[in-house]
């Protein structure tokens, strides 16, 4: 069998010493070999996403803390390269819980097949860590089963051009609503409206933040899908409708090392009758195959573009995790691993 | 036609001078002759609630403020005295949004008719200013279209003893939830648990509040039926469960003059994937109705009982409104005006 090589996670932040790439060291080791029913799965590429954060915390949250020592958790997309299950043969493409590693051993219980004919079309197998995939399905629940834009409405979609916002944004415009983007900088924001078809995209570095939001909302917000917390949470706040609802998906611009994103006075939510709920996509796996047979459909169709940002070799990963948590990635952050 | 008195709103609070009984004046006046489809009503009872102190403050919100030099609104029950409306009689009882005055002329848009049965059975008529009247349907909506509790969960009501509180927790506790009240002191605390049912209840007065809500809060909150604000608000909130639902009804201890409440960490509705939703029974009004049906039908089977703090003659509204927001009450605040 192959040797392996995996990122562990070594040490957690402390106050003392906040989250970075000294967290996690690269360990080699031998794969060994399969148990009955597992299969060895090569993977191809690693998704870096924000929930990662929160993992390397040892504080109580929806999902245990990653374990020290142990290979840190990631979504992966590769190919079944040995196997003792039968229902997962030699060359099958897969995503899967792989972690942050060369090679992943499965029971096959996390394993998803990647439908070769898409592939084979032209799908490229990275499209099914984002669009396609865990973020994909994110953007489709918070947008359709918590906002529940109705035709006509402003929708507005924080960290547009990221790998969530980018596809809730995208579906909200399928179901005829009004899109405002935040973003940060004109680059990100010429992409959100030129290439994502937003109808505007609000620069949250501009000095003007406010009166930039105010102008692109004339007519108020009725949905909110927030990824990012801190200042575009507190301008979108200012702007709600009567009846608004607001999807917590993340808010990766503060809590765990920098100021938490508070709500400075609950009585906004009483004033406009509106509803704020954080989710977790995981929470509900009885939605993601109509979710993704629906991405799958937007997708052929060329309804739904996305941008990647590729770091190439394993050992890129844990620098372009830190870049991404601060918004230097555009679009999916991937790590290429083949 | 008989003479009018009745309180105008005669100056709006400001932050040099606080809102108070000073910014109310008593104003005498003729009641007129009646136009076509008119009927005029001798109030019996005026109902004063939370929401009037938002009226007196010149600031959007969702309802339009309280125009200065009218009589203030609030809702009331009394006897049809004089009448051209063809379906409303002479001797009639009814509520309506009467306002603070002794008299009160309607078109009959707004006048809801008291079932004389009820009250022949021993119903008193103000009941239908409080657990069979608006405070009595918010309770129902809050409990049932929000918190939606499961059998088994735990929820939590601040200003237990409350007009709303009370017929929520009781409410609750018919639905088979456990019921953990909140309130101001040990007589209503006592109040909660021994005459309304309450499982436990919680004196936000206690020098241990945060020890005392943990101790009666061992699995934690499902559902929080939130009218206060401030310390019991933030205290409930560390207690949350997942997939926790928030219904806030009203923020007495905080928001016009005093700090306002803040949440100050939006995560954790992403940790508990909990949601948090304002609301007011006037955008509700379809759901009244079915409501009313439900709540008489368990106050006559005497499965809920509430407590009433009466102010004795119309003079006495100004000082009992303030004395309310400050929790001087005990249960329903009425005037008496007959």
């Amino acid at each position: 069998m192959p040797r392996n090589a995996g990122f562990i996670l070594a040490t957690r932040p402390s106050r003392e010493q906040p989250a970075g790439p000294h967290n996690f060291r690269l360990v080699e080791s031998e794969t060994g070999e399969l148990a009955e029913g597992e299969v060895l799965v090569r993977n191809h590429f690693l998704s870096l996403d924000p929930y990662m954060r929160g993992r390397m915390n040892d504080a109580p949250s929806y999902a245990a803390p990653q374990a020290l020592g142990e290979v840190m958790t990631g979504g992966t997309v590769g190919e079944v390269v040995a196997t003792r299950n039968a229902r997962h043969g030699l060359g099958e493409f897969v995503s899967l819980t792989g972690g942050w590693q060369l090679h992943s051993k499965s029971n096959g219980r996390d394993l998803r097949k990647i439908d070769v004919k898409a592939l084979r079309a032209g799908m490229q197998i990275q499209a099914y860590l984002g669009a396609l995939g865990m973020p994909g399905v994110t953007a489709w629940h918070g947008l359709n089963k918590i906002i529940a834009p109705k035709s006509g409405e402003t929708v507005v979609v924080s960290a547009a051009t990221g790998a969530v916002g980018s596809i809730a944004g995208q579906l909200a415009k399928i179901a005829g609503v009004r899109v405002v983007g935040i973003a940060g900088g004109a680059e990100k924001c010429a992409y959100a409206r030129d290439e994502l078809g937003f109808d505007e995209c609000v620069d949250h570095r501009s000095p003007d933040f406010a009166g930039d939001m105010k102008a692109a909302l004339p007519k108020g917000i009725d949905g909110l899908f927030e990824n990012v917390g801190a200042a575009p949470f507190a301008q979108s706040m200012r702007r709600l409708n009567p009846f608004a609802r607001i999807a917590i998906c993340g808010l990766v611009a503060s809590g765990y090392d920098g100021t938490p994103t508070a709500l400075p006075d609950v009585r906004v939510l009483l004033e406009k009758r509106a509803s704020m709920t954080g989710f977790i996509v995981s929470d509900h796996l009885d939605e993601w195959p109509q979710a993704l047979r629906e991405l799958g459909e937007q997708a052929r169709a060329g309804r739904l573009k996305w941008r990647e940002s590729i770091a190439e070799g394993l050992e890129a990963a844990p620098a372009a995790f830190f870049s991404m948590l601060k918004g230097g990635n555009f679009g999916k952050q991937l790590v290429k691993l083949i």
